[in-house]
């Protein structure tokens, strides 16, 4: 029996907890402690995890194979992830895409001089999703790619949302248009913005005594986030929302229809549909967590992505079993 | 601006000629010559392309990067893939799953004699479908996966056909079960066989004056190719089956059916919608070739299957692109 996986966790939002289920689902790999900012002690009694202040992380050196980075990409992950690289193997889901390059060069710097491999930006999009436009692209260079958000939950619309003077709360799903997917399905390849393949559903609480009207035509109005939109908004009661929209489903497709030979039409499709977003985004991490010990094992330093990793590493089956059984 | 790849090409069927196509789709990549087993001077007028005896490929040692194998499973590849692996680069698309550990083996000390690299058993099934068997088995481990396959042709049961008494011509679709697959879809995990995820569709000229009730019930009770499948035989003319069943679509679909934390349902799906086998595959092989041949320059030798190879091998593209373009 090869020794267990060690791994940390840093930060216990929503992600984090999605992490000690995920880890509890590989048998390979042990959790040691989870790194947070707020007071470890209060933590303490919650479960039957060990808590340690983030300050605490130096600590453990050589008693942690990877650290996976459980934060958020706009401040945490920026700051944390160099920081930990430096001293850690790591696996994040760093998403901001347009950031994505300068990221890379700074964990990148930090990976190398720790003699540490990180890997980066992984998760469904980007990751698994990122790993099809590749594949697809790479397999039918001539042809048009269509990426699908949803059904599922945009923090940064519902944030949106409950901005509006006179709304409680709220939320937004972001919601593929289904006949524009039939259409690419059946071989079309229209051009498409983003407006043109989803719609916004909102679910608003108004606040008593508020005027619906005139939050509905503030939402369906505000630029950038909704007025270029075919947008609905449905009021609910505070218990609706809570009973019905509690939960974080998510998913979505990549569609790459090409071309080979004369006119001859290939498509390939790429789809999730998930109950929950951040326990899925938790259990692709940690596959990437196995790779990262195993890539580093073999002498791999800096920063990765999906893009650079092998499928046979994130398997704890070696590469005869995954040959004989899955090939 | 890098030196193009230069392809040779093992064999002329279907798939060779799907491998030309492919080549001239993608810009970094120049076709060498064809090798076959037939005599290269009748083939020479056809297109304009080199032919030469599959004897000759000797001489090319030093000017030819990868050989794309085109042969068959059964009796062409076993031999001709580590005979040619030790002397070039190799792509094969191998598909007795049942064989490819040996087949493995067998490549794998010819490449390393050689000191070149082979990359066998890539396609989509053994190859894209394998990846997504094992991606979503390492993100999912608690789960139940689904290939299905089709709709499209299968070569062994349209042979199967063609045997049957009395039977001129005849083609076979394997057909997936639309509502076994959205039961799947909606989270369902069945235990489910072959026979209970597809249908036999059979097309069949029947030779003038021949016993169509017989040849319906010989096919439909054929051992291990039709009788434990619900199977539909339908009567055509020999026009119908040329201008209606001459295409070689396939595709089929990966499904894996998951569960994280508390019972949370998350679904993985991969699908393919062909028009052609055949050039769909070729295109697969070319990607694939142009991986073997950066993996080989980087130093690696032996043989690799798809498991092996990470995706930002088989893009153009350079690492820093794509994670700009495409994470």
């Amino acid at each position: 029996m090869t020794q267990l996986i060690r791994v940390g966790i840093v930060g216990y939002g929503n992600l984090g907890r999605g992490v000690v289920q995920a880890i509890s689902q590989n048998p390979d790999m042990t959790l040691i402690a989870v790194f947070t900012r707020r007071d470890p002690n209060q933590m303490e009694a919650e479960v039957g995890i060990k808590f340690e202040h983030i300050s605490a992380a130096e600590k453990y050196i050589g008693e942690i194979d990877v650290m996976i980075l459980c934060g958020g990409s706009a401040t945490d992950l920026p700051e944390q992830t160099p920081q930990l690289a430096a001293m850690f193997n790591t696996v994040d889901s760093f998403d901001t895409h347009a950031k994505i390059p300068e990221f890379f060069e700074a964990v990148d710097q930090a990976a190398k001089q720790g003699k540490t491999l990180s890997v980066i930006s992984t998760g469904w999009d980007p990751g698994l999703f990122s790993l099809n436009r590749l594949l697809t692209e790479s397999i039918l260079p001539v042809g048009d790619e269509y990426t699908f958000w949803g059904k599922g939950v945009s923090q940064g619309h519902s944030d949106a949302i409950r901005r509006v003077p006179g709304v409680k709360a709220g939320v937004q799903y972001t919601v593929p248009i289904e006949s524009v997917i039939d259409r690419i399905r059946s071989g079309e390849t229209p051009e498409l913005e983003t407006r043109d393949k989803h719609l916004r559903q909102c679910f608003v609480v108004a606040e008593e005594g508020a005027d619906q009207e005139q939050i509905r035509q503030t939402i369906v109005s505000m630029p950038n986030y909704f007025a270029d939109y075919e947008t609905t908004v449905t009021f609910i009661t505070e218990e609706e929302l809570k009973t019905e929209h509690h939960g974080m489903p998510h998913g979505g497709f990549v569609i790459r229809s090409g071309i080979t030979g004369h006119k001859t039409k290939q498509i390939i499709e790429f789809g999730l549909k998930l109950e929950s977003n951040p326990e899925f985004t938790a259990s692709v991490l940690v596959a990437y967590a196995r790779a990262a010990v195993r890539l580093h094992n073999d002498g791999a330093v800096g920063a990765k992505t999906v893009f650079d990793i092998p499928f046979g590493l994130l398997s704890p089956k070696s590469a005869a079993e995954l040959r004989k059984e899955l090939l």
